[in-house]
């Protein structure tokens, strides 16, 4: 890297650590801000407060006292480090789904046709703070969120646990969250394969919540992810776990409630999934448990029902492609090996027809101009796309998708 | 009565009687016999040995031996009574789907559709064995098949007796097998709420099986009905089982599975429910327990799943009509009341259909001739009509269904 990419790309960092650090995440109006104009020149302007009004709002009490300076050096002190869509870490295939509701759902306000999107929205994050050894890209279309309750029963963590150690076992990447009961036996499920497992967090990386989770962090942090979009010592507030929620969601091929009560913010998290077009599973277990019955409300739902799941083979089934199942691997983890490519013949007649909607090779596709070109609707793009991606047959461009280059 | 009908009544119920005991259980062949020439003159030509090769193929080992004088002798002195389709408490209602389904088969073998039904179909009996003091003709659309393992889990056992006595605290018939475990703990339920269940039997009713469950037997006599396709004295064969089940789908407007197994004999009466078009409920359980595989298993299917179902309220929507849930009673039940009349705008869409392919009031019509009146799949016109009946809005009549004559 030149003397002169080097101070570029220290600009850049030093905006999005600002960035990250002004507003709280899922903010809309900045993140609208940001497309427009850039890293660089959005923060300078949030920096001089030379903002719309609906930008100020959400920056103005921060922009002054920000200091991202400290907070690359903080994070750097303990092991962290930013990501930004510049990187070729940054994970654009599990964040195209967030970044196309986002578009969608602004360019429906624009039009009229719903009310001003505003924070907690399903928009991608403008950077990540992570740490730990696993590279964020990997999480593809190989990788499961598993959700669950803090207050599980022995049954929910068992279940956790075994479940996350068999996609550990065949290069599932497990998403969850840091919290006690179904998340901790998620990771150390995964752990325990000495699989991958990705922790997303509602609070600064060097603040693990809870406390007694310090240990399942470093553990995490050795052979997976730590993941926030909170700068170092954020508190996890309430309204920062929402926004997490999304996260996990979307860096899961699909989403798995082990255990929800009827309340559960795992069903937040689910419905997530849902309008990302994810596939949402769910676990069944005792109708006497209260700890069920959020997912049995999944898998009865009339529209769009949860799928019930009671084995690592039928969750798998749900992650890209089924023929993985028992294959040698999907996205490249670390020893991990390359996709499997499937012929066109075994896709669904609604991946093929997205398929068939590319244009030729090397150009790059948005998910709207897919539905357009494929005539299908965009949830069917966005949930076709993981499959294609896992088949090899597509690969993810910075502005979007291509065909995959034909191996020789 | 006069002397020359008390007569006639005698001749039909020995001809009954020797009919029951001279073949197996749903036999084909016999059925189409009985239905072209009556009870008498079939029951005479069997027992002259006058008959086409298929009917003596399954009735020649016995028709020298049959005694139905005895029969009805040891029936009378177990308390035991024979009903035919000339009783008034015949269960017309519950088994006109088994008629049309037999009927269906039969026309679809003789143009070639498919193979010659033959023993163990779907067509109705030409007799049952009844013990007890409920009106088997109470079992309409508020009646709930319970199936399930005989080696249940405490869990199992636990939902299908709270199950079925919530059940039957809201006038809902409970029917079931006679086996441990899962039968057992539904008829316990509906007996401790003061209600009815229906105990079909695959052997004579004198003859309790398993031997332990005598108390049982004539416990479900005190308040509710033991039936059997066979007479007095008959042993419980294997081959039984399997007719007995179709009986027992038959008489439930709904089959509420509670534990199975992949194998379970449960999963055969949930498929004969599914056959005649009756709902198939099942209830979820932990993922590690091999009593719940079959329900899971059944939820999960492509085709037809069944519904979960965590509540009796839920049980209940499925049972004629949801409004029915809390409301004052269904079929008349002794003690019961009268049918809750719904209006004709409370109805979906296919029940409309059906009711208004109803010719004018005091004809009768047949599921056949109501799916080509209507427009609706046979299957459909089976499966609305316990909701119309339920409703008030049509009444059984002997050769079909007819509109209800209107309340002043």
């Amino acid at each position: 890297m030149t003397a002169a990419a080097n101070v570029e790309r220290e600009q850049h960092l030093l905006a999005a650590a600002f960035l990250s650090r002004v507003a709280e995440p899922a903010s809309v109006p900045l993140w609208m801000f940001v497309e427009e104009h850039g890293y660089r020149a959005a923060a300078a302007a949030v920096r001089a407060g030379d903002v719309p009004a609906e930008v100020a709002a959400c920056t103005e009490a921060r922009r002054s006292a920000a200091d991202p300076e400290a907070d690359l050096s903080a994070a750097d002190r303990n092991g962290i480090r930013l990501l930004t869509p510049a990187d070729a870490d940054w994970p654009h295939f599990a964040f195209a789904a967030l970044r196309a509701t986002g578009q969608r759902r602004v360019a429906q306000w624009r039009v009229g046709a719903r009310a001003r999107p505003q924070r907690g929205e399903l928009i991608p994050p403008l950077a990540l703070w992570v740490r730990g050894n696993a590279p964020l890209a990997a999480v593809g279309p190989r990788s499961v969120a598993v959700v669950g309750s803090r207050a599980a029963t022995a049954y929910g963590e068992h279940i956790a646990s075994e479940f996350s150690y068999g996609l550990a076992q065949r290069d599932v990447v497990v998403v969850s969250g840091g919290a006690y009961g179904i998340d901790a036996a998620a990771h150390r499920g995964a752990l325990a394969a000495g699989g991958c497992s990705v922790l997303v967090s509602a609070g600064g990386l060097d603040r693990p919540y809870p406390s007694g989770h310090r240990h399942l962090y470093d553990q995490t942090a050795e052979q997976g992810l730590l993941v926030s979009e909170r700068p170092p010592g954020s508190a996890p507030h309430r309204q920062r776990f929402l926004s997490r929620n999304r996260l996990i969601a979307a860096l899961g091929a699909a989403t798995l409630v082990v255990e929800a009560a009827h309340r559960s913010g795992a069903l937040n998290s689910a419905g997530y999934a849902r309008d990302l077009g994810r596939p949402v599973l769910a676990v069944p277990g005792p109708v006497t448990s209260a700890m069920s019955a959020g997912c049995h409300r999944l898998i009865q739902r009339e529209e769009e029902p949860a799928s019930l799941v009671t084995s690592v083979a039928e969750v798998l089934s749900y992650c890209g492609s089924a023929d993985l199942v028992d294959g040698p691997g999907g996205a490249p983890l670390p020893g991990g090996s390359a996709p499997v490519r499937r012929s066109y013949d075994s896709l669904d007649a609604v991946a093929r027809s997205v398929l068939d909607g590319f244009p030729g090779r090397g150009h790059s596709v948005t998910e709207a101009e897919l539905s357009r070109l494929s005539g299908q609707p965009i949830s069917k793009v966005i949930a076709a796309l993981p499959v294609l991606q896992g088949a090899g047959l597509i690969t993810v461009a910075r502005e979007g998708y291509r065909l995959a280059s034909v191996a020789s």
